[in-house]
């Protein structure tokens, strides 16, 4: 070896060493996640809505990753909340709801089990801050509080919008409270952290005051590594925007409220981009589940996707998913791999350093490979959970559908609550809108698909139900 | 005024003078169309869809414009393709269709009449070199050939991939013509000016070969004003892909000729970066009619849209459309403004300095203000026209149905035919699917409608019908 070649070596290995002892210094990143609430695969721009005006989002999406096949646990709000923050199915928590009641109401005396581990709870033992702004709906006795699972300070609606409705005020007749709500039938309390501090609340400014603070949020906590979760009241029905969004969107209500949570996502972007933190957190959008069909034109749109909100047809589960993180994650690639809301658990954990809880069967892996590889997925399997029983199981590219639930089709298509054996199987890359049954072509794809639900269930000890 | 004014104003007018002077010299723009055959509104990765991936486009899309709102103006291939090149209503051309003959077939003798004036013939007039590649469909008697028709060359076939079957083909048992195309079915003829070259054709590489013949065709031109109308053959039903792009879309069979035709854009955009033409070259891509819903899983999908291919709903007739031409269109927007395939007529003899056929009734208005100024429309009203009889208008944001055709719905549902009175009516930016029936409640729009059709009507002669 000549000594120019062993000079170069020595200066390698220094260099590595450099490299590495950099990146073992470097902070753990931020985290945020914007949840929300009934907004439809087909309701941004960056997946084909016409009307619907949303630049911020789509630059997000041209910035970062936009996914396809990116799922929630569950057809309706709590469950689908519980699993994101937990990382497991929400029939493990007791959080699946039954078939009397789906999600938490005010009369509800439950709540996400203080038991379980929230990514809030588990990043804090990296002393993370810790805060959530928005719609919680995961229980409101003392002990399922945000700052009882693991948020240092909590603001917002702990219900949907709904859901404290003013039970003397009287409807004028004709009037449509979806497409031209009167503020005075709702009366929901504001949070911040375990106080009421406004009642009723004003709704149209919610979006507004939400981004305010978040974006404080960030600011105040630069020099931190914190988690955000931001839970959006809207598009939840009953609708409400701001001055400056109302009686804008082309798409009318629906998309201004659509249209101001755009604004909102933009608002949070360019603040980390101001705080120069953009290359240090990672940003990730999605909705709790499908559009509110039977709210008509108050509710979204599944674009080509089969049903919506409450069913276990891809229109219920799948959603819109957008991670943005410059240099990180690459700009403008769209990922078809398989992915779940319950996979973000892992993956913050493993961003964080902190190790997966041993103790509990997690439902998440780790979105890493996709998120900063453009890599294959890790989770080959996804079960569709309506309440406690499950309906359907995507594997691969196919999905069979062992029962289908009554919802509302956009076509006016009532569909009914039927059991299906054998059951209905899709490929769902060749045909994402569930129209052609290949069961009887396919038989080896089901019974593959029935291993794994054996599988699923033999690993299955429901927890109690909580509402 | 002081002597440095003057000087200013001097300087000013110099300056003026030049840039005017300039303009003047500049060489009138290339122009290319880029036509797809029955390539639904929800195609593309661009319009939201999930499996199919077209980079190109999607770039195409992020460096120009994406429009929301651009009609073709008939449910099928032959009227549509007439109107795109003459600027006119098919019913104004003799090139509607009737009840029983929808499009040209191998026994028609007529096709689009010697009278009318294509795109390719009033460029002609400024010494614009010519060319159209692909899929013809206006008639195969010699006065109706591509080069009777303006065209200086053409390569291609001259009707539908699947008007010329081979007769003694005898179907497998079980075989699938539309998911697994047996070649031998089908002897189409490829023709170079008016003869034919290869009979019958190799589909697998006819996009491969007709991209070859365009960037031939771009390169050859390079120092003179050329229009190239490229109307691509696929991904119409019998589905053939080449090698390279055969078996790859995880969409299947239909998603691997719209890859290989989203490739083919991207060797167009290709060769004009590399001849420097770029920024002196208008390209427009769209497509015929909407998706061939029949065809199930060979068939597209119309996105968000209600039908497909043979309906004036929606889904039959508003199309992907973008336009790029790099520095003069602002890239990355989206216009939601009203737009035809028969405002391209319009908008080419304009962009070329040809005057306007002054002795016929046109349908198309300039593109102008939408493309270069990200501008209002200056069209209000689109007329859908089934065959020879008009089904339903739409003016502004509504669209009022008299009739609906029967069609094939992707869940399924067969729709009828069916007279409306009072007729339906849809906000298309709040309700883009045509979900919800407002008539009862905008008398006034409805009469509104009624006033446009009777203006109409009054100013239309239909021309006799060609087939």
């Amino acid at each position: 070896m000549k000594t120019t070649s062993i000079v170069r070596l020595a200066l390698g290995c220094l260099l590595g060493t450099l490299v590495l002892n950099s990146a073992a210094a470097a902070p753990p990143p931020n985290i945020i996640i914007i949840f929300a609430d009934d907004l439809g695969y087909g309701d941004l721009g960056c997946y084909g809505h016409p009307s619907i005006r949303t630049p911020n989002l789509d630059r997000m999406a041209a910035e970062g990753m936009r996914l396809t096949d990116f799922y929630v646990a569950a057809t309706v709000c709590t469950p689908s909340r519980a699993a994101l923050l937990t990382g497991r199915l929400p029939i493990r928590t007791g959080m699946a709801g039954s078939a009397t009641r789906r999600v938490l109401y005010g009369v509800s005396t439950g709540g996400l089990p203080t038991n379980e581990i929230t990514i809030a709870t588990a990043l804090k033992s990296k002393n993370y801050v810790t805060g959530c702004i928005g719609k919680w709906h995961l229980g409101h006795q003392p002990q399922f509080l945000p700052t009882s699972h693991g948020f240092d300070s909590y603001f917002g609606l702990l219900w949907s919008n709904d859901m404290e409705p003013d039970k003397d005020f009287k409807l004028p007749k004709g009037a449509s409270m979806d497409l031209d709500p009167d503020p005075r039938r709702w009366k929901p309390s504001l949070f911040r952290n375990d106080r009421v501090i406004e009642q009723p609340t004003d709704q149209s400014t919610l979006t507004k005051r939400y981004t305010e603070e978040a974006t404080k949020f960030i600011r105040e906590n630069r020099n931190k590594p914190f988690f955000l979760y931001f839970p959006h009241t809207f598009p939840h029905v009953p609708l409400f925007a701001s001055k400056d969004f109302k009686d804008k969107s082309p798409r009318g209500l629906y998309g201004d409220t659509v249209e101001e949570l755009d604004w909102s996502v933009g608002q949070v972007l360019d603040t980390l981009r101001k705080e120069k933190l953009e290359e240090n957190t990672l940003v990730f959008f999605t909705s709790d589940n499908g559009p509110w069909l039977i709210k008509e034109l108050a509710g979204g749109s599944a674009g080509l996707l089969r049903e919506g909100k409450g069913s276990t047809w891809e229109g219920g589960m799948r959603e819109p998913a957008i991670a943005w993180w410059p240099k990180k994650i690459k700009a403008g690639v769209v990922s078809q791999e398989l992915a779940s809301s319950m996979d973000l658990f892992k993956t913050c954990l493993n961003l964080a350093g902190v190790p997966l809880p041993a103790d509990r069967v997690m439902d998440g892996v780790d979105l890493a490979p996709i998120l900063f590889q453009n890599g294959k997925s890790q989770r080959d399997v996804t079960f569709y959970y309506r309440g406690n029983e499950l309906f359907a199981v995507r594997k691969g590219d196919f999905k069979a559908h062992f029962q289908t639930a009554p919802g509302y089709a956009g076509r006016r298509v009532q569909e009914k609550l039927e059991k299906h054996d054998p059951p209905l199987l899709f490929n769902l890359k060749q045909d994402t809108s569930e129209n052609f049954d290949i069961a009887a072509k396919h038989p080896e794809v089901l019974a593959e698909i029935e291993r794994a639900v054996e599988t699923h269930r033999a690993n299955l000890v429901p927890a109690e139900p909580q509402y």
